[in-house]
Parts: C-alpha cells; sequence; structure tokens
C-alpha cells in the first residue's frame, strides 16, 4: 500500500508524459493538477487516470501539443479549439483567456470544443480568484446519468464549479456533480465493497439500489435532488446546452460524442466577472465575508459539529496530505510502474 | 369557492393599484405578472400578493413611480437602484438593459438593488427567448433556509432561473428555488393540513420533522440535495453572494436586510447571452431540440408515465387555467374584496 509524497508523483507523471513526447510544460502542467486531485481527496481525477491518459496518447485520441485556436472572438468572448490536447492544457488556456476577455469587458465568456478530459474543475475556477475575479466553469462527458423519471444513461455527471473571492475569509470553491454524487464515488464503494445510501443509484430497469456493483453491469446515476431530483436534472440539462451545444462539442447523449473512439471528452463552459467594475472591491471583500462568517458562526443542528464554506473540505484534506502523503491503492500503483517501466521512468519508492 | 377568469383578475388588480397610486403601465404589469403566476400554477407568487403589496404601497415601502436610475454602466454591464418601486416594474427594467448590453457585447450582466419582490424569476428569464439569448436570473429574499449543518436560518430560498431557447422544441425554463422546495409549498400543506414528505423541513431545534405548522413556529427550510444537501447550501450561497453581495442589495442573513420595515426586497442578478454570436443560430436550435428528444424519449423508471423538460409543467398548467379559470382561496379573496371595496373598484363575480 504506497503512500508517495505529493513532489515524487509529480516528478513521476512529468516523466511519463514526457516519455510519451508531451512539451515538458504540458507534461509538469497535467502531472501537477493530477497530484492537486489527489491532495484534495479526490483520487478518481488523481493519478488513477495517468494510465487512461497514456493509452489515449499512444492511440492518437490525446493529442500532447496540438495547438489550441481561438476559433472566433469578440472583446468580452472566444470560441476556442482544443485540438483534443489534454484537457488540462486546454483548460488552463482558456481560462487565461476567459480572464483576459473579463479584462476587458467585466465579463468574460468562453466555450470549448475538441477538448480531452480537464480534470477537477476548481483549478481553472480559482485561476480567477488571482484576478479579483469570480470564476465560472462547467464541463459534460461522458452519459452515466439518468433523467428525472427516465432510467436510461442521457446525461453526463456535468459538474459545475463557481469560485467567489472573499477577504480575510478563504474563497468559496464549490465544485459539485450535478448527479447525487460523481462516479468516482460509486468506484469507491464497489472497490470497498460497501452499500451506497439510499437515493443515489439505480439498476438499468430503473429500480433503485444500493448494491454498487451495478456500476459494471449498467446501473444509472440519478440526478440531485432526492424528491426534488427535477431540480437536478434541471441543471444537468442546462450543462448540456451550455458545454454541449454552444461550445458545439457535442451533447453526452449524442452519436457524435458516443462515437469517439477514446472518450468523448469535456465540451467547456466557462465565465469570470470582474468585481470591482461591479462594485467597490474592498466593500465586496468585507461583505463576503460577513456572510461567510455568520453562516459559519450560527447554530449547528443535532449531528453536526460544525457549518463549512464550500472548499473548506478540501483544503483541509489538502493540508494532512502534503503532510502524510498521498495512498495510492496497489492497482493504480501498478499500472502506473507497469507503465514507468515500459517507458525507462525512474520509479520512486513509497512508503 | 370563487373561480375567475385570468382576464378578471388583471383587470381587479390593476384598477386596485391604480386606486393606491400606482401609473397605469406599472398597475398592469404587475397585475398581469401575478395573474401568470396563478395561471402556472404558482399561486404563492399569485393574487396573493395583492393584498400584501398594497399594505407595502400604503406604509411607502413600496413606491410605485419612483425612478429606477442605472448607477454605473459598461457596454456589457448595470448596476441597477431600483428606487424601491415594484419589483416586476424593476426586473423587467432590468431585464431590458442586460438584452440591450448583450446585443453590445454578448454577454450583458445586470445587478439590481433597492427593488421589492419581483414574484417569479421566469417572467424575466424568458424575455431573453424573444432575442434569441439565454436568460439567467436570480434573487435572494428573506431568509428561512438552514446552511448544511445548520438550524437558523441563514439564506434566501435564493432561486435559480435559466430560459434556453430551442427550434421546434418549446423553450427550457427552469426555475428553482435551491431549498428542497420553496416556502409557498409549505403554506399549502399547512392549509391543506397534510404531512411533508421526510428531507424538507426542520423544527428550530435541527430535528427534521413532516409536520408543516412549524412554519408558523420558527421552522426552517433545507437546502435542496438530500444526502448531497451541501450541494444545495453551495448553490445558494453562490446566489447570496451574487444577488445580495455583488448587487450590493444585501445578504438575506444581515443586520441591513433584516432590519426593512415591510419586506427584505429581492437583490437581483441577471443575464443574457446571445447564442448567434457564439455558434451558428440554426444548429444550436436543433441541437437543442435533438438533446431534448432524446431524453424526452428516452425509457420511463417504474413510476413514472413520462419524462418532462423542464417549463413543461408551467406550461401545461397555464392552458389548462386559461380554459378552467384560477381558483382563489376564500381567504385571500376575502382580503382582495375587503381591499377593492376599500378603494372604491369593482369586484367582478367569480363563478
Amino acid at each position: 500500500m504506497p503512500v508517495l509524497q505529493a513532489e515524487q508523483l509529480r516528478t513521476l507523471g512529468e516523466s511519463i508524459f514526457v516519455a510519451l513526447g508531451a512539451p515538458e510544460v504540458e507534461a509538469r502542467l497535467v502531472s501537477d493538477l493530477l497530484v492537486e486531485a489527489n491532495l484534495t481527496g479526490f483520487d478518481s481525477h488523481g493519478v488513477i487516470r495517468l494510465p487512461i491518459y497514456a493509452r489515449g496518447i499512444k492511440m492518437g485520441a490525446v493529442k500532447p501539443g496540438s495547438e489550441i485556436r481561438v476559433v472566433e472572438e469578440t472583446p468580452s468572448t472566444a470560441v476556442i479549439d482544443g485540438g483534443w490536447n489534454f484537457g488540462q492544457v486546454v483548460a488552463r488556456f482558456a481560462m487565461d483567456k476567459c480572464i483576459e476577455k473579463a479584462m476587458n469587458s467585466v465579463v468574460g465568456l468562453v466555450t470549448v470544443h475538441n477538448s480531452q478530459h480537464v480534470g477537477r474543475l476548481n483549478a481553472y475556477a480559482e485561476m480567477a480568484l488571482e484576478h479579483d475575479m469570480i470564476g465560472v466553469m462547467s464541463v459534460n462527458s461522458a452519459s452515466y446519468v439518468a433523467p428525472f423519471g427516465g432510467k436510461s444513461r442521457q446525461l453526463g455527471t456535468n459538474p459545475l464549479c463557481f469560485a467567489v473571492p472573499a477577504g480575510e475569509e478563504p474563497p468559496m470553491v464549490l465544485d459539485m456533480a450535478t448527479s447525487v454524487w460523481a462516479r468516482g464515488k460509486i468506484m469507491v464503494y464497489l472497490a470497498r465493497g460497501e452499500e451506497l445510501p439510499e437515493g443515489v443509484f439505480m439498476d438499468p430497469e430503473g429500480n433503485p439500489t444500493i448494491d454498487p456493483s451495478w456500476y459494471t453491469g449498467g446501473g444509472v446515476l440519478r440526478t440531485l435532488g432526492g424528491i426534488a431530483g427535477y431540480k437536478g436534472y434541471g441543471l444537468s440539462l442546462l450543462v448540456e446546452v451550455l458545454t454541449g451545444v454552444l461550445s458545439g462539442a457535442g451533447c453526452s447523449n449524442s452519436d457524435e460524442y458516443r462515437s469517439r473512439p477514446f472518450y468523448g471528452g469535456n465540451g467547456i463552459f466557462m465565465m469570470a466577472i470582474d468585481v470591482g467594475r461591479l462594485t467597490d472591491i474592498g466593500e465586496f471583500r468585507g461583505r463576503v465575508d460577513n456572510l461567510f462568517r455568520r453562516v459559519r458562526g450560527s447554530p449547528v443542528a443535532p449531528g453536526f459539529d460544525e457549518i463549512l464554506i464550500p472548499g473548506d473540505p478540501e483544503r483541509r484534506m489538502r493540508e494532512r496530505r502534503l503532510r502524510e502523503g498521498i495512498f495510492v491503492e496497489e492497482r493504480t500503483w501498478g499500472e502506473i510502474v507497469t507503465l514507468a517501466e515500459e517507458l525507462g521512468v525512474d520509479v520512486p519508492v513509497g512508503l
């Protein structure tokens, strides 16, 4: 059961991607962001993806070094063709462009097609924070989620992410699937042989199930909301419109999307809003701090210890894993080691 | 048990507001939108508000005819002071401005402070549809919702609304509270003496309850999401930031908001996105139609008859109530009749 330091994994990932032909700067960025996902506790978006990305590169579906083009632009918007480069490289480029547009026009809006998997969205939405902007990002992805009232896979887990700058308080970073849970969480329960809670999952006939083994048997995720699951469904449809239709990337349930050989990729929608040109930035910071402090300080319900602000759990996990290292499960580690050896890359020694 | 035709209620409402000193055009608009809420099935936002608005006007908190000012603007954005006019008048003005900004800059973004209650958000987000734009609107309001893990009223029901143009399919109109349910639904259960479903409501000690009578005893709504209620909570906080902080209107849980004599009003955030300048509008329409048709046509889960697109239920209810009339409960009707008689306004005869 290897435990590795973040820096060990970063170097390993970078070396693997370079050995696969990626430019150094891209290799470093992608590896960094995978390890960041592990650090913040999202192992499903972490180094577990290294062998998957490697397979994508080998089959020519993921194209390191390929040109990212701005197909159309206005002072406030850009439409970007990611050239099927790493999603991380594409999304980073796109958010830089989006921030530039917001500097011009207070609001920047960017859509992207032909992007591979971007990983966790927070990494890009948070880029806006350094510029005192609110960052917004959403993607669609392979369909695993049923519409409300349905039982077949029509929608991606379709996350929405919002990053909001604060003053002395840490920023708020909300990064949420519009399904009850993201896919990765089902995988974790499956791996651990644990039963799911009610309300998360269905078998392919649309019957509620707590058995995670349906994951490999055509199981279907439900949309966020429980008895108000039509709301999560509505948000998920909205994400399809913004990231699949408006971007031209294709919807999760389209033939176009499903016929792609490797992974359908992420259609991307992003926005940046320059706070200081809509209100006094100092006042904004103070009011956000006030809001967060009042909410944090409000009375706690039975069964809870504290009230958190979105982003708190990830920040805490990151501090802990920077100290204690990152646990990589045997199977993933085995795949990574095999890949590294095949490419002649040095493998660090875990604890 | 009076049942009235929409046009009867429109005329009645208009006459009442005119008698209370509102300019005719404002009186007509506000009355129209209240009746639209009844038509679409949202009685909690319908003519039940007539006596409440009247009280607001009499105490000088709602200011018909007052000037709505653009305090700051750029080619893409505007900050608006609603002058405490009717929220409907303010929001209509603001969305017109937002659409104008989107015509300039592809994306328009408008915030509003000093607005009274705007009613249902769909009325404004849908204005974007006529211009082939996506409309976005959100407001905060008096706090009735606990943060995830909390038990006190810190957040408004904080709705989000999105209107998306389609081609031959009807547009999608998602208008959802970020609490499990909106307040009005609890009121209806209370009025009918029915038990609530699990997961919606808490008593003031934070214990889950199915007893709607806590509504008048300090009961607290829960945020959307059930076991993932931290997501609805995150969205609700985001709404506070956009509509309470960015707009300068004040957060639901702020002293400023709570100290207002009548009703805290609605802080407003809105956006319009001009689709045709980001992608081909014909292609967009076709892809949205495709998405909606595939989802609608996908297999139905046990216990369901069909899969709907957000906006369908309201459209159906509207057709039905245009035919069958609008039922107004005795108590509301009594209050309206008293008000009309006091103002010397003719009262129509219901069925």
